[in-house]
């Protein structure tokens, strides 16, 4: 089958042509890819970024955001049959651990990472497991929610989070409305009736934002954390999907007393002065990707038509387009390949 | 009466002759004074550390951890009567902000500070409300139980949060075995079976927490992140009465992936990659003193024998060798002033 | 000012001019009625039902779920001002005691409840307190609100508990499309992503569900838990607005394994083998009127538009015509008297 | 090997000579048993009252509370190896299903129950997978703990649930001293600071409840629900480990406003008026047998001697003699079949 593989670091990727996967073990399942989302990610791979931590061996297949059809099942897989559609979670676990027992899959302690360090979905078939594979309803179609599967999750995990301890009257800020605040905004105006305000620096994201469902849009010009408490008092929660340029400082200061902070967007150092921790009683949260129910209800939030993603398609063998594309800031919405 | 006042910033303390307290308002409850904690923190008002922050006018009574007897109450209190003994939550609360209506007291938006921002409990008498008054038991004495009015209060407040997710088998580290953690210690083995590592530069401080009921204690050499983790594999709840000298730093290396951090003591900077936090996902919960009903409980832990606290009482005419004392590192527990 | 008044029981109501409550302590708030709702426990307080648990003196004036103006405040008054539009949570709370503390002002050991067992508000005016009066939007006007202030606060009290473990993809049933079960719609659908399949005899009642949200209508014709399990497979949470007629049982039928049951209208007896309770797990879960805080969020619902109500009005002066179209069931929606 | 199976309805039990189990799937494992629990259940089984439920065809192997040493695994285990000595949760789960995922084991859409309806554990080795395979620590022996495999789960799982709730100065109520609620009393000591208060008809059973660690004990003698609400003012907690007999209507009786009531045994109807449900605002807590996790926890409460069970052995070809003795009342503690 053909397959983009990743042959070296600070090289570009290559098409080949592989063996197909096969069913290995009892709950193996090789998933038809039908869509696989081009991430960021993706270009820190091949910049070595990842080498080290995920110690993969080249030549491997890349693409971490994957959806399509069940192609086969082994012995003991209960929860899908050939011919499903599905999307997958990012993990492949091992269901045995004592956090894969509490749900908590993303704490599996012996995990594996298609895409990341062993074979992903930038190719005709894909082998994972039946812990990974969510169906998804009729309505939907792989390639349009495979990028669900890891940007979209991160962003439904941290807002679920925030939206449960959020009353009608609270004030949630988002901080950025790129490709995660723009499901974040989605979820949260589904799961709660918060009062919420997204801010950016660009004008053309902060007017997204509102027009799908955020109650006040604030462009970040410098002035952006004295418009949020000048409207809002300070917020209940902050969700920040950059975490980076200044983003944490000027969060913080957006909060109000036992205000929570979702920190999911990362690069900078959460630099704050214990003193103002404990005296105004704040907290700060980490989020990692979503759980394997997590993924179920973004599906099912993708079915109602609550979520919805911007996507730009590519064939599988327009790979290095779609690569380019995204490495210039070209791509509108999430760019997927199409085997 | 007699009560001992701040009349100038890094001036001794007066004793003075003042009018004593009335009932004004229907809520007012007057306390004969029992006994006072001389804390710390007196001495950083003494060094006028609180001058602007409390706006407080001179002369005033200094004082914010006691306990006594009701002597006279207004017309509208139904909670206590003149004779039963008391320990005063150490806000004055509007009790009408949504916070106070949720429970919340310390993030009540009109709240008062007896002791910092008005007058305190050096002295025979003391104006609060009904709202502030906790009764106790008659096993229990006032002067032996006025230091958990703060001190105590913001012990049992982070403990209670912590114990609350943790689970028989999880790991519990505090860092700093002083007065707040010796009276942690205590809560976190009467409201959980987690087990519990206590942390401390100082060998008998250790000592002392193992004997009162710490499963481990380590003295901070240089080497306690190493032992901490040879232990335990990482903490699920870290619990840092310190806040200073690097101990966050440390504290965050000894927790475990979706571990909790509990910052109560302070001083340095919390100083830490986000992406450290988001991908072990690890959250850091603020603490400030506990509410009306964290104080209620604290003083049930007291009347049942598990929670004790070492006192060194002095006459209230004592009061300069109280504070000097303290200065030194003279006094064995808590200094309680006796009027 | 003019009053209406339970004069005896088994008797009409009577207009009558009484004196102008005035404010008598600290936290007394007069209020200028705006608008009181007309509800069928005033049909019942008439018939003698509520005489000897409420022991009430007659004459006294009637009405239970009020709005208005503030006219007048005591000294302590912090949180509204005369002028100030409010709706007034249905009962007087002493704020001291252990449930008040914790914010769960229903279970105050001290509280009086206007209309019930001391004056009401089918009146010009009336006297509640400072804990009592929650300022509503400029956007909001009392007549329209007021009978949010019991009816709609209790099924914004259950369901904003049951929305709490309620996930995209859950299912919950609520029983009865009446009064309660209107606002608990707008409710739900405005706190949580979960399916909502409204069961009721009336079918033009089920066709209003469906048009203010719910996902699924179905009459209740003696089929009705087999339509909910063939549609659902069960729900997780049933909200019972019913309570007699059998509502129960079928709805303990319509739960799946580990669902809850929320109680809420009541008659009959809640009547399950314990056998059935333990072997699926379930909950049955208690629902009284909601707090102060729980008013709050509903009035922030209210001002955002997304729970709205139908009213009939009616001048003070025509009460009996109101009465007597209540128990003949000729309201439209809820019916307000007008001061 | 040999093993007791069931060969027929109102017949006795047979020791009989069959094959051993052998690794047939990657997460099979295999277990020599070290104890089996002989529980009510298996009187109920030879009675009948199982057959239809469960379905199981005879012959088979009875015995449902299994603890022992792991005696060879399946390709895909990885979180136990031969010679481990391991406890068996009592159900095997699919791992896959939704419930599971969430960690809720016992509400497993695909789980099979050893002893119940697949062969258990009255026999030299059992097969099982190692989903339900939880390690024990090297101070504790398997005969010592089987028992706690089902009954002591089931109460771990009911006295967790309270204890979540319960603070300092709460009152829980527990009605029965017997199997479930030796093991009950013990966990909710290790996990809370509440004051229990325990109710048995038998004087010998309620000494004894005091004596591990109960604060107060009161013998049913009629006047118990007086003796309670005397005591205590009503219980924010009453588990029900009885659910007959009347035991829950005077259960309930000792509630107090608000407080919840935990269905553990069972018998009769809970048979309650929503109107009392709903004026006091009371919850019912369906309980069944604990998950996986649970276990895990139980077992670290048992290994830090925190929970501690008597039990009286038998060899496993005098399981006869074990039965008659369940059935004639004639077991101290827990009777345990050793192979």
């Amino acid at each position: 089958m053909r397959a983009v593989q990743v042959v070296g670091y600070h090289t570009d990727l290559k098409l080949s042509d592989v063996p197909e996967p096969k069913v290995e073990g009892p709950l193996d399942v090789i998933v038809r890819v039908g869509g696989a989302g081009v991430c960021r990610t993706d270009l820190h791979i091949l910049e070595g970024q990842w080498a080290e931590k995920s110690g993969v061996a080249l030549p491997y297949t890349i693409g971490h955001e994957n959806a399509g059809w069940v192609e086969a099942v082994g012995d003991a897989v209960s929860n899908v049959k050939p011919g499903d559609k599905v999307i997958l979670h990012p993990l492949i676990t091992c269901g045995l651990c004592r956090a894969c027992r509490f749900g908590d899959d993303v704490h599996c302690e012996n995990s594996r990472f298609p895409g990341i360090d062993t074979d992903g979905g930038y190719a005709e078939y894909l082998r994972t497991t039946a812990r990974s594979v969510v169906r998804i309803d009729d309505s939907l179609e792989p390639a349009d929610v495979a990028a669900l599967a890891d940007a979209g999750l991160t962003a439904y995990h941290a807002v679920r989070k925030a939206a449960a301890s959020l009353r009608p009257g609270d004030v949630c800020v988002m901080i950025g409305a790129g490709g995660l605040g723009h499901i974040g905004i989605q979820v949260l105006k589904a799961l709660s009736a918060a009062t919420l305000v997204v801010v950016d620096r660009n004008p053309a994201a902060v007017a997204l934002a509102v027009s799908i469902g955020a109650d006040h849009g604030i462009v970040a010009d410098g002035t952006q954390v004295r418009q949020v408490l000048d409207l809002t008092g300070g917020a209940q929660a902050v969700i920040d999907f950059v975490g980076e340029g200044g983003a944490t400082a000027e969060g913080v200061a957006m909060l109000r007393r036992a205000g929570n902070y979702y920190v999911v967007g990362y690069g900078e150092n959460l630099d704050v002065p214990t003193i103002d921790i404990i005296s105004t009683e704040i907290n700060f949260v980490g989020n990692l990707v979503g759980s394997y129910t997590d993924l179920q209800e973004l599906m099912v939030l993708a079915a109602q038509g609550k979520v919805t993603l911007h996507t730009s398609k590519y064939a599988l063998a327009d790979y290095q387009q779609a690569i380019d594309d995204l490495g210039r800031g070209l791509v509108r919405g999430r760019a997927i390949l199409i085997p």
